[in-house]
């Protein structure tokens, strides 16, 4: 009888995973949950952890806490090295094979360089914790090396902060950092004056936040220059180094460069024997499955599909949809029915820039200022549900945008790292 | 004029330098506060972020930010590498020479492994916040390898936990480790049963918290072994490699070893031209000088000092006085007063086991169990004070203990470590 339970391996805790495998709690199968962390990550407010306004604890939950009660699911930290569709298995790091009957990729995105990867240590993304203490790490001492800098130059340099990207990461960072330097760091130093700390945030395209009307988009760059921010279009980053960035032949001389411009999707994709686009997306059937494997699914931002003549964008709602609609899909395998397409419902469009400031699109409805911020930030605080400590996590937030003051500025490992 | 106000060098941000800092906040002189770290930390709660109850943000927080009123205050994120007494000014590790009319060196303790420095990446130890993120990785993953493992003797060794060294922060992490495995990660795994893991508690000496009495010293034994703690005293540690460690000739398999067990003196200590005791202790007079040089001082853990014919303790409050101590001494000096002796008031010793369980002795008057729990709890909330954020840390805490949960388990960086 055990035997016949079918097997479903999950690769990837994050929405798109976490939701397919909660969707899958009262059908008999036996899940297996595979991430290389062990803890699902609210990626929408990361670049909080980031920028210091909130803890890594906050934000991010063990996976085999969240899913302690549904009996058919085992969660494994490890890595996937090997997919083998036509044979049915998965293989770790540690060379463990697992068999599956069912199998959904979803292991998301990573940072793209476009071809630069010589850029990647002067750059960093944002898409994992580590990613962002990294980046707060970067930050914060990037203001102690000014302080203790003794040329004029080489300050000028640390207190030279350039986002590349101008998509909704990348102007929360910015707007973020204006904030920092203009507000929780005033009269902290000695030598430097933190307010004349100089943020730019660098787009190739025309405009920031792309995905947003141009009348919500405008609204957006008034509100980052009213932050400090300078907001630069059209200009593409030619070259990064250590010690700067150039746009076109102009070099600019900057110690911190965070990139918030390129994504591609994870290079499991590649393990699929299924074409892939050119972010490495999965192209997938209108149900989310591979035409060759009707049995393996794709679903999140490795998964290439239009709806309605779009793409379907990588953000948490529509992982989570496509997430349900897979464990939808693998139930009605089972059983035999046919499979049905993937519907995204497209619930709006919410972009924060600094405190009290941002942007929404409710299909068409569109509001901007305090409103905006007031709705985000419900709107983040009620998904945060499901997270053990939403009223810490109000209390540290309310706390940190009345007073400006972020109480996560912990530097862990400060004496590894050396001014350049 | 400008160059006639003294300068006063602080090394170390710690309880001692703090509050040595914080008494010269009226007196006329350029304080320059030294650290490799940017923040100041609550050592007495470090055991809550290593056992993933407390993120680091909670119980550390930025020198800067809490001394950015006190304008004679300069805070430099750096390490001192040199101290030159007779020609007045220390060196850091950038090379930057920097001048003093008294100096205080606080620089507190490290971990020290009696000589057997190879044991050290095997058994780390719990001093300051990265290793309390290394600790907390450790264990975590311990158990998620355990899960993982296919053979039952390495699925036993990684689910032997042992701590080395009774003194508070071993019989905190003892106990605190056996609460999460019967009751934090219940439920949890699907292969291992958590509440089997074995945690012992090693002692050289007789018995464990040997600054107690022997009552309450049994007390806290009982205490632990009722969390299910093994506590085993009047045995030395021979040998710890990566996957064992050794009690005489007795090789136990255990993948977790954690050392609480020897404190030594911070180095700075050598360069004072001044006799060091054997935990590398600095010689000082009675009002904390220098016999050679009566406008250096030492305080705190590295500060080797008699009162009532004890050694002072190494503990917060000890170091408290000892800070304000050396403040009122420069000041004397700075008037030409005569030096006076240093006076430590004990108020009294506490130590807390687990979840609702702790003993305590005021000078005499002795209790245990739940009442010195609350006891200890109110103390700690109380001292937190001055740093940002009580009410999130009190709520995360309260729900910690009430609940069993533990919100800051994140692993970071697991990809990094691999099973041995």
């Amino acid at each position: 009888m055990k035997n016949s339970v079918p097997k479903v391996i999950v690769v990837g805790g994050g929405f798109a995973g976490l939701w397919a495998t909660r969707a899958l709690a009262k059908c008999e199968c036996e899940i297996t949950l595979i991430d290389k962390q062990n803890h699902h990550l609210f990626q929408p407010l990361l670049y909080q952890v980031a920028t210091a306004g909130l803890s890594a604890g906050d934000i991010a939950a063990p996976l085999r806490h969240i899913l302690r009660e549904q009996k058919n699911v085992s969660v494994r930290l490890g890595k996937v090295v090997g997919i083998a569709p036509m044979e049915k298995h998965v293989t770790l790091d540690d060379k463990t094979e697992l068999d599956f009957d069912y199998l959904l990729i979803a292991s998301g995105a990573t940072h793209a360089y476009f071809g630069k990867s010589e850029w990647a240590p002067h750059a960093p993304g944002l898409k994992t914790l580590d990613d962002a203490l990294n980046i707060r790490r970067k930050l914060l001492l990037a203001f102690e090396y000014a302080e203790a800098s003794t040329s004029q130059v080489e300050q000028d340099a640390w207190l030279h902060f350039a986002v590349i990207g101008g998509g909704p990461t990348g102007v929360e960072l910015a707007g973020t950092l204006a904030e920092i330097a203009r507000h929780t760091l005033k009269n902290e130093f000695r030598t430097i004056d933190p307010t004349v700390a100089k943020v730019r945030l660098i787009e190739a395209g025309p405009r920031i936040l792309s995905a947003f009307s141009a009348d919500l988009s405008n609204k957006a760059t008034k509100q980052l220059e009213s932050l400090g921010v300078e907001v630069c279009c059209g200009t593409a980053v030619s070259d990064i180094t250590e010690n700067s960035y150039s746009l076109g032949d102009k070099t600019v001389p900057a110690k911190t460069v965070l990139w918030a411009a390129g994504v591609a999707a994870s290079p499991l994709g590649k393990l699929l024997d299924t074409p892939t686009d050119k972010a490495g997306r999965v192209q997938v059937e209108n149900n989310l499955s591979l035409a060759k494997y009707p049995f393996v699914f794709v679903a999140g931002d490795l998964a290439g599909i239009q709806f309605d003549g779009k793409p379907v964008p990588g953000i948490a709602p529509a992982a989570k949809q496509m997430g349900k609609h897979v464990a939808a899909e693998i139930q009605a395998l089972m059983v035999g029915k046919k499979p049905s397409a993937f519907r995204y419902r497209d619930f709006g469009n919410l972009a924060t820039i600094g405190r009290l400031s941002a942007i929404v699109d409710l299909r068409g409805f569109k509001f901007s200022g305090v409103s905006a911020w007031l709705f985000w930030l419900a709107a983040h605080i009620f998904f945060l549900i499901g997270f053990r400590n939403q009223i810490s996590v109000f209390i540290n937030w309310t706390w940190a945008y009345c007073s400006y003051k972020r109480h996560a500025r912990v530097i862990y490992g400060a004496s590894k790292d050396k001014p350049g």
